[in-house]
């Protein structure tokens, strides 16, 4: 008895139906605010959703909106009202940097019967990316790839960003002042904290300066003199109060995906074990959870009993040195590969929701029982693979990189495992 | 409305439970082999279950039975046919090595008509120890205690063990040729692997000479000459196979208490998310993960609902460093504090179901929302306890240490953490 026939197959439907359930062009109409009766309506934001959000805005003001967003390459769809700029993620380039700029001057130009709507979500941090005043922008670049590299916690990274930058942390709300802001925000961070996603340009900042160079500190990534000098003085500080009347608004976040997932697998008549959508941090730990988890399933020593699915989901990371092409999800795959050694009827899944992991064109991978004897016959060697960072070229070779190309949000980081009953 | 009046009490009971489902007195007897006819029953083991398993097979074959077990200090029960020897654990002493010796010369005393009756339960490798020929006590001593502070699983442990020994790996079988052999097992061991609980005195072991000195190497374990010489001679390898007719039996094991607690909660009407009882491995990792998957509740962001326990097994384990009182339990217990850092609603029970965490005189330790406030009431320092292994001292102030005294068996580690709705 199998309900499942192809279980590669079946996995890649539920994370379909995750990134669909979080779609900002089903999420973000509900939440759109009323154009303002006199002033303009300025579309401003930035992030791997942006470009959808703000193809969703202009489908609903028509002629009303105009503006300009920032997004992802290959996150653009089709705009005539609001300029949508594609810049480089996670690394940020010059064209995030100018597209940032006008953002700035845009939101200076707003009046007080004016509303901006700012559209942000996960990506922002790299995309909408200008210095703060005295800060170079190749310092702050180094800053960010070493931070990215790091192993560093995103709320981390973030804090360190906002303290680098002229427009996040709040900054961008305040340039908006006088005029009324509205942001709709998707959120790619476990808890959703406004202040965390797309670095909270919209939002006041707890954070400090003292925070941030304390976490540059933690991770021994170095500080140029002129970057010691701003994190010194007071102009380094994040806006605590906002002088514009600001909402910030979350239109979709990690847990409709999650909860799209779990009915997904009730409506299979399948068990489900949910571990939550805040399992975050270290693949190599997070691997060894899931496949510990796995194997108390297979054992039977479990409430619940195969064919059923394990559910997690949250931002994993991994501290890279090696200079191969992959990400989280697919070194969290390898290493799941490895720790569950061929159980059988054991089958999963890890990617990104935004559709991109690390610095692939792949939003994740798949495992089966017969992952590594596979690789082995293939003459793929995990242990080099994952030294290398090279975990993407592993799964492609296997055929089992999940490549969905941009899903035009992002909710953070899925991971689905089906255990099936034995033969 | 709140169902659970007192959270610490009903985990406290969960616990007792879970203990009472693995006592040796219950689930022993239905797998006492049949007296022989005609040669003697003799009974040989060690364990912490030992003492208790002793007086069960006494009080079924009465004046049949006579023998030597070894159990650990205050786990023995009263015996009058077969001699109960306390030893020391974790650390081996004299003690164990005489009664090891004992036990040696009674198995070599078994003719073919005889049944030798092995009770073996987790302990058994430290409180029967005997060193192999030409291995000093001391230089095994130094290799245990240097093992069980690095930070090794239990397998890697007891695979050096057996090599190193003179009665484990097979070895005790071997000595009772040529008279049949029935083992009656408890199992502390995740996955209840006969070769790796107690060492498998009676199990042909598939371990290696070769891979017992790689993991002295992996965990950087100083080596003498006398025992470098030992590990290159043939006479450090394990019997691959038996020549006497061999049974293993496990008659109790880590599922049962799982189960048992399972059966519990639901009994209560409460939600369950189960973990399975295979989490085992670093402390602080394993904190890390329930206290994700509890904050992933209490968001509300989750299959399972609170009222809820999340329940998880499998053997914790901190790499020491510092000199003070405690086990892997208190230290998980204080880890998860410090994650949950005050989450309003989530109680939590970490105990090793032997009743003896560590080097402390306790189980385990139990978590509340006020865990730290009350702690730095007290003037408590958590990080300070954890860095110095001091984390019994902490909760025994707290009035939140587990003391169950011996609870007679050992099916290793049990995680409980109950989930109230907000108030």
């Amino acid at each position: 008895m199998n309900a499942i026939p192809d279980p590669h197959q079946f996995l890649r439907r539920l994370f379909e139906t995750a990134t669909a359930a979080a779609d900002p062009r089903r999420r973000l109409p509900p939440f759109l605010p009323e154009a303002p009766r006199h002033g303009r309506l300025i579309v401003l934001g930035a992030g791997k959703g942006a470009g959808a959000m703000a193809a969703a805005a202009e489908a609903h003001y028509g002629a009303r909106a105009s503006g300009l967003v920032i997004t992802r390459d290959g996150y653009r769809l089709p705009t005539s009202r609001i300029a949508v700029v594609e810049a480089a993620h996670p690394v940020p380039d010059q064209r995030g940097v100018e597209a940032a700029r006008r953002i700035l001057a845009l939101a200076a130009q707003a009046q007080a019967d004016d509303l901006v709507l700012c559209l942000l979500s996960g990506g922002a941090s790299a995309l909408m990316c200008l210095p703060a005043e005295g800060v170079s922008f190749a310092d702050k670049q180094a800053i960010n790839i070493a931070l990215l590299n790091s192993g560093a916690a995103i709320d981390e990274m973030n804090c360190v960003r906002k303290h680098l930058s002229a427009i996040k942390g709040g900054r961008l709300a305040q340039a908006c002042a006088p005029a009324r802001v509205v942001s709709l925000v998707i959120s790619d961070v476990v808890g959703d904290d406004l202040s965390v996603i797309a670095s909270g340009p919209t939002v006041p900042d707890p954070t400090t300066a003292g925070q941030a160079l304390a976490i540059l500190k933690k991770y021994g990534i170095p500080v140029s003199p002129d970057v010691l000098a701003h994190f010194n003085s007071p102009k380094a500080e994040t806006p605590k109060v906002l002088s514009s009347p600001v909402e910030n608004i979350i239109v979709a976040r990690p847990r409709d995906a999650f909860e799209a997932i779990i009915r997904a697998v009730a409506a299979h008549g399948l068990g489900c074990v949910d571990l939550g959508d805040r399992l975050e941090g270290d693949a190599a730990r997070l691997a060894a959870t899931h496949a510990q988890v796995a194997r108390a399933i297979v054992s039977g020593a479990h409430a619940v009993k195969p064919p059923c699915v394990v559910l997690s989901g949250g931002e994993a990371v991994v501290r890279v040195t090696g200079a191969g092409t992959g990400g989280p999800n697919t070194q969290l795959a390898l290493e799941l590969a490895l720790a569950l050694n061929g159980l059988p009827g054991v089958y999963a899944l890890a990617c990104d929701s935004d559709g991109t992991d690390g610095n692939g064109q792949h939003a994740g991978a798949l495992v089966a029982p017969d992952t590594l004897t596979r690789a082995a016959h293939l003459g793929l060697n995990p242990a080099r693979a994952l030294a290398d960072n090279d975990t993407a070229p592993f799964f492609q070779a296997l055929g089992d990189l999940v490549a969905t190309g941009p899903t035009f949000t992002n909710v953070n980081d899925v991971r689905a495992i089906l255990i099936l009953p034995p033969q």
